[in-house]
């Protein structure tokens, strides 16, 4: 089997030691065998565990049972954790690079992304909103097609908008564009996640979904015509719905995805449930892609304090998406 | 002690079996004397427990132990639980007025009211948002001084502003009205739920409270003057907060109450966590009121299905609520 490839992230982050305990952790939680892209200097500074350095990815697999499989990507200038720079940027820029080649090119199984410091990415001319862009275009996918999924155990959710102004949000919701992140999420849940028929339950922007129009009028104006667009292509949504009342244990019951129109409807109650364990899959990719939904926490970094927990969901789930969408080129072949 | 007075809101809703079941829950949990102002007919259509009919509160605490108490308020028209009609909104109106001059005369403790309809309280004259616009009138307390507060055993949030399209949020948001809700949050804070020093957490507008300005600049222009005014006035505050990362559970023990820029922004943490046992409290009056966090149910009206588990919440907050404030007024006397 193809290990999985993790793009280290900023090297003055967490990432290296997330995944230094990943590794460890990796009897415990059955993880499949992984390599990381990234600089060897920033996993020693952090963990006394065995590295190994490896040429390709196929030797990773092999050594992956007895140390963790370290494909060495370019880097430069001293690893202080903690302190990021402009080489730890560079560093994760080009280990980014690296993984999202060798998964795009067949040669691992799935790309798992360590956290980055975007402040620190955009002062080297990193010119993408985030890596979920920036892998997004590397495959050849357009930003509308490429959806940004936050999951946890009891939890997924799509916002439709996502860094931008709450005051931008209303101007920016099409029909056009909720079809399309729609379309792209149902797919995603059958391929990734085998799931036959997947159930959308859509938010609606105001407060009460609107009440008929009465606090709003983005729900009749935009939202129901892009749920009869999908209806109309046997896709099974609801809404919209009002978003208070979509999160409770029996609500999520009734649905497979929440789709939301802006960034916070869809993160605070998968952050208010699951803040430990939440994964960040990109769907609609010809790569699986995910990442821990957290950030580099420069703050803790090199003191031993990260939780892996949300690393080892990404990589779990990552390996099961990418069986899942094996099985499922396998059915219909 | 004086009893409690609750409004039984629409009849034709689930209003009167709630406060019929949280009668026969009383010892289980230990509530205080309530009498109900509404029509008993809607009571008896519903539930074949021992009603009394009382002439004043009087007469109801002596009772309340083997009958519940119903002050008989104006009402016409036929009894149809889940179908409701004006004549079933107008006797809501009428207990709303009547429970709430009770307690405003100081005949009752707290005031506590059942759900209503507001399509149906609109189309015979009613004119407020809601109810807690009506009772802050007929106190005597503008409506930016009056604040809503929805609370559950985990979490307490007030939305500064509440029923208004997602668009119109940002220009409504104004440092002075922030100022405004959060003195009176503080001080219900203390004087309702006996916190000496409450610890406010104001969530940011934006995505990642605005990213130093980033994702929006209402956070700088707004949301931080107004905490600097608030801590001059030697209230604890902090924030903005991404309020994505403001409601797990390690992040709630840090403040008494979340302070939020818009309806979904509290109310989807708070039911999340806490869909059937949320109160809704008005703070900033001269009275205490609370009422269940939820509507009328029309649609399982009549069918012995409602679950009294917010109402129970709502009597326990507002005898815990007149208790402390009798303490409070006690203690700085």
């Amino acid at each position: 089997m193809l290990p999985l490839v993790i793009s280290m992230g900023d090297s003055a982050g967490i990432g290296p030691e997330i995944v230094a305990k990943a590794w460890t952790a990796r009897h415990a939680h059955d993880l499949p065998p992984f390599a990381i892209v990234g600089d060897p200097r920033a996993i020693a500074a952090v963990w006394n565990g065995p590295i190994v350095e490896v040429a390709d990815l196929n030797g990773s697999a092999r050594v992956f049972d007895s140390s963790l499989p370290v494909l060495v990507s370019k880097s430069a200038g001293a690893i202080r954790p903690g302190e990021p720079d402009a080489d730890g940027a560079r560093s994760a820029l080009d280990a980014l690079e690296t993984a999202t080649g060798l998964t795009r090119s067949g040669a691992a199984r799935a790309l798992v992304t360590a956290p980055v410091g975007k402040a620190q990415l955009y002062q080297v001319g990193f010119t993408h909103p985030g890596q979920t862009e920036f892998v997004a275009e590397r495959c050849g996918v357009s930003p509308d097609n490429a959806v940004m999924m936050l999951a946890g155990p009891s939890l997924r959710v799509v916002p439709i908008t996502t860094h931008v102004p709450l005051a931008a949000v209303s101007g920016l919701l099409t029909a056009e564009l909720i079809v399309a992140k729609a379309r792209v999420t149902a797919r995603g849940l059958t391929e990734d996640f085998g799931i036959a028929q997947p159930r959308l339950a859509f938010a609606g922007l105001n407060p009460h979904a609107g009440e008929n129009g009465a606090l709003g009028r983005e729900e009749i104006e935009v939202i129901e015509p892009a749920i009869v667009q999908l209806r109309a292509e046997g896709i099974d949504v609801v809404g919209p719905v009002a978003a208070d009342t979509m999160f409770h244990a029996r609500a999520r019951e009734r649905y497979d995805a929440a789709i939301c129109c802006y960034h916070d409807q869809a993160l605070v109650p998968l952050k208010t449930l699951h803040f430990d364990e939440g994964v960040n899959m990109t769907l609609g990719l010809p790569i699986v892609r995910t990442s821990p939904d957290h950030g580099t926490a420069f703050g803790i970094a090199g003191r031993n304090q990260a939780h892996p927990g949300a690393m080892i969901a990404a990589i779990r789930m990552a390996d099961a998406a990418a069986a899942n969408r094996q099985r499922h080129i396998a059915g219909n072949a």
